[in-house]
């Protein structure tokens, strides 16, 4: 059934010394993710001036374009030989662009990508209706592929993410937050674009049902893991190698996994303590050096990232019966590279 | 051509004496929007309770509900036998409510359909949130239906409601906007959602490409009357009988039909007062009917009315070539009366 894979092998392997994994992807298909970033500019543009000016101030902003990446890798595994994945891999980033232009406003973040956030800059308003209308252009996007079944499943992504934002509203600052909630958080408004992202660059290589539904598995189980870490970043990174503030998320009260981890164990004065500082947002200067020493305390990082390579093995083992290739190699160190990195 | 119809011929006319078009055409299409009715119930729901709790707090909220109307009546009256204009007529509504719920979070509102709008119940970030969930099930909807024509229709529909806000943004505030920009506004933000809704009704009835141009452009005309009516009444109505307070676009300074046609003759004593109040906001007591008494003075309703009563004369028009049934003249009626209402 699968045929023999012989493209990308090599690129890959010989800068495999030098770059992580995110890197040797993002170089081995580098005349891809320049066609994508080309779409990508120029679908972004509008009459109305501030449009681009808005998306481009994130959008330049940089940021790792890891959906998109996974979309030209998926299609790249499979020796897809056609295009329609660098229109498909722009309606990713848009849609991930849109719910960062939201998720700001919604955060109130006064910075993103180490920079000034959009919102900031322009105002909540601007920032809403961007992101609505590269939302709305990602469908376009979609609508010229011509695929219903691509629009299918970024449809279901879309509704699923919003889903999850609001859940993820309903949690926060909620003692009673369970781990539960917090992977259906996390599923949802993170691991399913890139379940998403995955799957269409398999779905326009054409393959099988069980190879798409491998490699959104793949995505599924890397989202998980790269929020996870990302979410022990918060209190683990440096802000500097991160590119954001630390801290974040205790601010704000979200019901991360170093969190839950470290209250499963808490006893009543550090019960009481995140109560105050979590759910009343009743913050003092302190309470996070100290909310870090807790989380130290009962291992809530360790516990985590435990977690999160749990994940990374279950996605590992998705790739398994896919075309054995550099590529192949590459998202399955990309995997573990999501959980080790250090921003 | 065009095939005899007689489906929905006496029902309005009966009723004629009794409602306004708008009523007459809900009666005539009472069980399709009673079918529309429970689908948009039934799909705003969620495994989340925040999303139909808000979204409900919207819908069960009321509104004309005009926009799903159109996209019934417009397959009606060719008519149509089948279903898909249900779901497609919830897409419509959906969008819609997205783009309130999204309108309110920018303009800050507090009121909605008489009664606190969802961003100021349950916030400003739930209200994104949700916005974009009803705006992503849309989506599903569409491609449950399975109509690449439709998805082109209403994504384009959205890409270009999302620009008109963007737009409408850079002209809040701004002595130099021009009739052409508020045109140009009300064309995108309103308008063209009408237009999409009427089209789409006429592209499940499988009518030929002319006659779906032609409802469209009833949409477009009828939007752009609906919305200039919309911004004379915000000068002009009753607070009590339009359900909402009037003055906003002025507290705003939302450069709406009739401060233009007012401030085109002002003299500069009375362009400082413009300057001061919808620019720079510095309003005082007594400012809204100071305004009230320029537009008055310069004819600024008289003028908006009879420019939204051009596009009414324009709009009839396009309906001269469709099928002479009850629906069509219902349609015929409905945008004079879009102009004429007094709430």
């Amino acid at each position: 059934m699968t045929p023999a894979h012989t493209a990308h092998d090599n690129t890959p392997a010989a800068a495999a010394t030098t770059a992580n994994p995110l890197q040797r992807l993002a170089d081995a298909l580098k005349p891809d993710m320049a066609a994508v970033n080309a779409l990508i500019l120029d679908r972004m543009q509008s009459d109305i001036p501030l449009i681009p000016q808005l998306a481009g101030h994130l959008i330049a902003g940089g940021g790792k374009r890891i959906r998109p990446l996974l979309t030209l890798a998926s299609a790249a595994l499979f020796d897809y030989k056609g295009t329609r994945q660098y229109k498909l891999a722009a309606c990713v980033e848009f849609i991930h662009t849109a719910t960062l232009l939201h998720d700001d406003v919604v955060d109130e973040s006064d910075q993103r990508r180490g920079k000034a956030s959009a919102n900031a800059v322009f105002g909540n308003e601007a920032a809403v209706l961007v992101g609505d209308f590269l939302f709305s252009r990602s469908f376009q996007l979609m609508v010229e592929d011509g695929s219903l079944e691509v629009l299918r499943i970024l449809s279901n992504a879309s509704a699923v993410i919003a889903e999850g934002e609001v859940l993820q509203l309903s949690t926060a600052n909620n003692i009673d937050t369970t781990e539960a909630d917090y992977m259906k958080v996390i599923g949802a408004k993170t691991a399913e674009l890139f379940a998403a992202a995955c799957e269409v660059g398999a779905i326009v290589a054409d393959r099988p049902a069980s190879e798409c539904q491998a490699l959104r598995d793949y995505g599924m189980y890397l989202g998980l893991a790269f929020q996870i870490s990302d979410d022990v970043l918060d209190y683990a990174a440096s802000e500097e190698r991160l590119g954001k503030s630390i801290g974040d998320d205790f601010k704000e009260g979200k019901m991360t996994l170093p969190v839950l981890k470290a209250m499963a164990k808490s006893s009543a004065a550090e019960k009481q303590f995140w109560q105050r500082t979590m759910c009343d947002l009743d913050q003092k200067d302190g309470d996070l050096a100290e909310a870090q020493a807790l989380i130290k305390k009962h291992k809530g990082l360790e516990l985590s990232l435990a977690q999160a390579r749990d994940f990374a093995a279950k996605g590992r083992k998705c790739l398994e019966n896919l075309p054995g290739n550099g590529i192949r190699r590459d998202l399955a160190e990309l995997i573990d590279f999501a959980v080790e990195r250090d921003y």
